[in-house]
C-alpha cells in the first residue's frame, strides 16, 4: 500500500557536490548544490540547479563556467560548509584551508583536494522557477591518482563520494557493489 | 597530482531510476536511466534525459508525463533489465513480473513494487545532442508504507535506492550516514 506524500523534490539519490566559480573581481567560491545530475552522453554534459539568490549564480551567469567537484566522505564538514555560506560575505576557501585552482580549460576554480572534478562551459541555461539549471558541457574530468584503478578509471570506492538524502537532508557513504549494469539483468 | 581524463560524463553519485510511461496503444514501459536529477525545488521538477532513439523517448513526448520509479537493492536485476531491452519488441513488466499501476493524476503508469515513485507531468523539453531533457513537475510522490520512518517519511536505509557508477557500470548501495547537512558543516 502506497501513500501519498504530496508534491515534494524526494527521490534518491542526490549528489552532493561542490560547484566552483569566480566573482567579478576574480575571487573563487564554491556552493554545495545537490539539484543536479548528468544530463546528455554527447557532448558529455552536467546540469546544477541554482537560486537566484546565491552568490553561485551571478558568477556562473557571467563567467559561462564552472566545476563541478567531487568530495570524498572524509570531507563532508567542508562540502556542508559550502552550503551554509554565502560567498558574499565570507571566503570559504580560506575558511576550510581547502585550495581553488585556477583551471587551464575555463574560467572557474576547481577544488585541489576534491578527488574528482569536472570543468564545464555553460552552453545552456534554463529558467525553471525557483531554480536556474545551468548545463555545463564538461571539457575535462581530472582526477586524483590515488582514486584511479589498475585501468586508470576513478573508482567509486576510492573517491567515496556523498550521497544526499532530500528527505530527512542526511548525508550517507556509497555501500557495497550490487553488480554490473547490462550484465545482472540478464538473469532476470 | 590529478590526472586528465578527458571529456566524459563521469561523475558520482548518479540514480538508477525507472521512468515509466505509456505507448501509443497503452502498453506500459519502462526504462532504466541515470542520466538525470532534481532540478527545481518550486515547482519541485525532476529531470530525465534519454536517447532518441529509445522507445521510451516516443512515449513521453506524446504522453507528456512519466513516473520516477526508485527500484529497492533487491530489484537490482530487475531494474537492469528495464535498461537492456526495448519497449518496443519486449513487454518488460510481464517479463520482469512487475506490475504497472496506471497514475490518477498523470497519464503514465508507475511500478508497484518500487518502494518509491514520483508521478510527473513533463513541463519542459530540451535538446541536449544525443541526450533530450525531459523536465518534469513532481505532482506526487508516493512511498509504500514499509519504508516511511516515524516522522511518515521515506527513510533512504528502507528505500535503498541503487546508487550508480558511470566508470565502471556498477550498482551500488547505500551506505552508513555521514551527518546532517547545514549542520556537520558549522563544526568545519
Amino acid at each position: 500500500m502506497k501513500r501519498s506524500l504530496g508534491a515534494k523534490t524526494l527521490v534518491y539519490p542526490a549528489p552532493a557536490w561542490i560547484v566552483g566559480s569566480y566573482d567579478a573581481r576574480g575571487k573563487p567560491n564554491g556552493m554545495t548544490a545537490a539539484w543536479g545530475g548528468l544530463c546528455c552522453s554527447d557532448p558529455p554534459c552536467v546540469a546544477v540547479s541554482l537560486r537566484k539568490a546565491t552568490y553561485s549564480y551571478g558568477n556562473l551567469v557571467a563567467r559561462k563556467a564552472f566545476t563541478v567537484n567531487v568530495p570524498s566522505q572524509s570531507q563532508v564538514r567542508q562540502a556542508d560548509y559550502f552550503g551554509l555560506v554565502s560567498g558574499r560575505t565570507t571566503d570559504k576557501f580560506a575558511a576550510t584551508g581547502l585550495t581553488a585552482v585556477r583551471s587551464d580549460l575555463v574560467d572557474a576554480p576547481y577544488v585541489q583536494q576534491c578527488p574528482l572534478v569536472l570543468e564545464c562551459k555553460i552552453v545552456h541555461v534554463f529558467e525553471l522557477g525557483l531554480h536556474t539549471q545551468f548545463v555545463g558541457q564538461i571539457v575535462d574530468v581530472k582526477a586524483d591518482e590515488s582514486v584511479l584503478d589498475a585501468a586508470g578509471k576513478p573508482d567509486i570506492l576510492k573517491v567515496l563520494p556523498l550521497v544526499f538524502s532530500p528527505g530527512n537532508q542526511v548525508y550517507y557513504g556509497v555501500g557495497v557493489s550490487l553488480g554490473h549494469a547490462f550484465a545482472v539483468g540478464k538473469e532476470v
